[in-house]
């Protein structure tokens, strides 16, 4: 062999599985191979016997038993509303929002809950293989120096909505802190920040124009609940004469930066302005299902060109981050919706987990697939347990039959963050009495 | 106090639990309260102090950060199609069973895949939380005895279809051979039977006819996959001119006996009509989504009266045995279909997945709930770790946040099966083996 002649190549980390699913190509498993890992960057990925006679590596990290992905990416999420995780549920939309989840967040909100709220989520989407975040909530500052602090890759929404909140009280204060935290964000490799204008129903003409100008300005993803309900469509035709969609369009807002989630009451022409404009839709399938929102048609978006991102919204209606199960459940519920059994196959499921997901946050270039060059954003499944057996299919079996707890190791730009489901730089004791400590005070409030 | 100077009554076992949610009476929490197991049967429930004062119990098992629970009823399930998890899903429905599903059976099914497939599914099921199954596939006799060898809790199908398999050739030897299976299992305190007829597009007038009379003559339950999809109502109406629950009512067989399972395609006449009667429904609805097969209505059923239960179908079509993830989706898929947020609540969901179960089994009077005199069939939840936090409720956190890996132990007839999740009595090594060497002998089928 020629390569026994070569020095060994160094590198840092040479993680050797079972089972690599690189996502980029599509629909691939790579049996016995390895990923090499310099700094924060994928450097090659090859064949686990070519692998060890490239590198020299500083680290080996052998799990042969089971499969890497690219870490998870929730494309829609309010973190800190963990800490709120099953606090008022099975309540019709308004009673839950107007008599639980309002009175709560006007008691606690402020950078304490939205600091904890932070850290404790990314203790849960680490040890639940997520590695980046779309978030959306106040206080976006507090959110994005957790974030850096823990080293968990985030775009951070820049909240805009109508009415005053702790975190702003006028259009003017809401854009000048955006302004503000952007600004101190953005050079830095792991958060950056989007706008976040609420919603259609939340949202002026006047705030939406002004949300357009500054994201094509300084090059933004827009972050928007939109199309979630069919009330909030009939809400908007009453309204402004135009369903959301549309007024969004007149707005100039419906093209590629715009991050649209939810999007549950869509006609085939809206579908279609969706795929031509490279808007991403995040579907969030189970907190739709919870909330009785309605249906997103993922299978029919996919097939018309547009991308599609998989979110779980926050705990408030959820009740977890866990993109598992999430990414399972868009992939059965898109077959019932289409009426096809072969609408959003395992591999397409997956995909709109990672890379979907990236794309959908500016981030394609980065992360969300296992290439060379790419951040070294990466997830270990252990495949070696009851439930994983027989190991027919190693796709069908992430999409459709793995918990998130067989998720065992976890790395974010080359650093490992879960090492054997021990979260590497965050005490879980003191997380878990901290979330009990808001347990206590939230119940004070709530009823 | 008087408890003292009354000597303990002695008792097999105490389960003290931070939590108890007995199922029955309806909604309730107990907090710090132990069950009382003496043989196979639940002799008491109190709370902690009173307990520990009132018993003097052989063994006791303290889980002060836990919630007990009933044993899981998978009312639905063909437990040796979990040697085929995943062997070919994104498929239509007539490719998925013509030319994967049905040629593996033909060229694997007999006496070694069942056995194999039902010991290898129980391990699933207690890892789970599940003490009871009721259970639809050939060879019943080698299901009933493993189960009883096992100590699982079981109701066996005994098959009825129009064309011959490996179990029997002929309409007489599938009553022959159901007639020798119950015969050998009537009297057994764990395993009994109940007729399975297929379904209506695989099952003769006549058969259904000889069905109806042997159920009535030997008080046994009928089984039925039925509604399953547009099209079986669709060929029924073009082959017996009448959809199908018309046709087996017109047969005797829309009674409290009929255990009907899928029921995606239903008339608000049609739910009534199984109110009435006194039918219960096994809603599947992962394996509903995953085929596209349609929605159940599972909230307009409840409200109507009708009892409900939760069943996980095969391993081929879902691809688990999870009943945590099952009893979610039931939950969650019931907003949206019924278009309102409180529909199949927490309480009512964990309800159908246990009492609803047992009740649709016909074991209403000995297993579904934590009841002095019942069973002691029961099923531990670890609630200490960080994805349960912070706990503002439990029966959300049961239903809506929890996995079946914190299922820590199980009970069925008050026999230890899972003990801080080791299984008692089963080799997990050998099962995982075994069902590797199903894998391999299955890939030289399936493709």
């Amino acid at each position: 062999m020629s390569e026994s002649s070569t020095p060994p190549e160094p590198c840092d980390l040479l993680i050797e599985a079972g089972f690599i699913v690189p996502v980029e190509p599509h629909a691939v498993v790579l049996s016995d191979h390895a990923v090499a890992i310099t700094g924060e960057r994928i450097v090659a990925i090859a064949p686990r016997e070519q692998a060890r006679a490239r590198f020299a590596p500083k680290q080996v990290v052998s799990r042969p038993h089971s499969v890497l992905i690219p870490g998870l990416v929730n494309a829609h999420t309010h973190n800190p509303m963990t800490l709120l995780r099953g606090v008022a549920d099975d309540l019709p939309l308004m009673v839950w929002l107007q008599q639980h989840i309002w009175p709560v967040e006007a008691a606690v909100i402020g950078p304490e809950f939205v600091g904890d709220g932070t850290a404790f989520a990314v203790a849960e989407m680490l040890r639940g293989g997520t590695t980046c975040a779309n978030e959306n909530y106040f206080f976006p500052d507090v959110q994005a120096a957790v974030y850096k602090q823990l080293g968990f890759r985030a775009l951070v929404g820049l909240p805009v909505i109508n009415f005053p909140t702790a975190w702003a009280k006028s259009d003017d204060e809401y854009f000048d802190k955006a302004g503000q935290v952007h600004d101190a964000w953005r050079d830095d490799a792991l958060v950056s920040t989007a706008f976040a204008p609420h919603a259609p129903y939340t949202v002026s003409d006047a705030n939406f124009e002004r949300v357009r100008m500054l994201a094509d300005q300084l090059d933004m993803s827009v972050h928007l609940h939109t199309h979630e309900t069919a009330q909030e469509v009939a809400d908007s035709l009453k309204e402004y004469g135009q369903r959301p969609l549309a007024r969004l369009d007149r707005l100039g807002l419906v093209n590629d930066r715009l991050i649209a989630v939810h999007m549950t009451q869509l006609t085939d022409s809206e579908i279609h302005l969706c795929a031509e404009r490279g808007v991403s839709v995040v579907h969030c399938p189970e907190s739709n299902l919870k909330l009785a929102s309605g249906f997103c048609p993922a299978c029919a978006l996919v097939r018309a060109g547009v991308n599609l991102a998989i979110g779980t919204d926050g705990c408030a209606s959820n009740n977890d981050l866990d993109m598992f199960g999430e990414t399972r459940t868009a992939a059965i519920l898109a077959k019932a919706v289409a009426n096809d059994a072969t609408a959003l196959d395992a591999p397409s499921a997956l995909r709109a987990a990672t890379l979907g997901g990236a794309r959908a946050l500016g981030l394609e270039e980065k992360i969300g697939s296992i290439e060379v060059g790419k951040q070294a954003d990466l997830a270990c499944i252990d495949l070696s347990g009851l439930e994983s057996q027989p190991l027919h299919h190693v796709l069908s079996q992430i999409v459709y039959a793995t918990g998130r707890h067989q998720v065992t190791d976890v790395w974010i730009a080359g650093h490992r963050k879960l090492a054997e489901r021990v979260l590497v730089d965050m005490d879980i004791d003191r997380l878990i009495a901290n979330a009990r400590q808001w347990r206590e005070r939230i119940a004070g409030i709530s009823r």
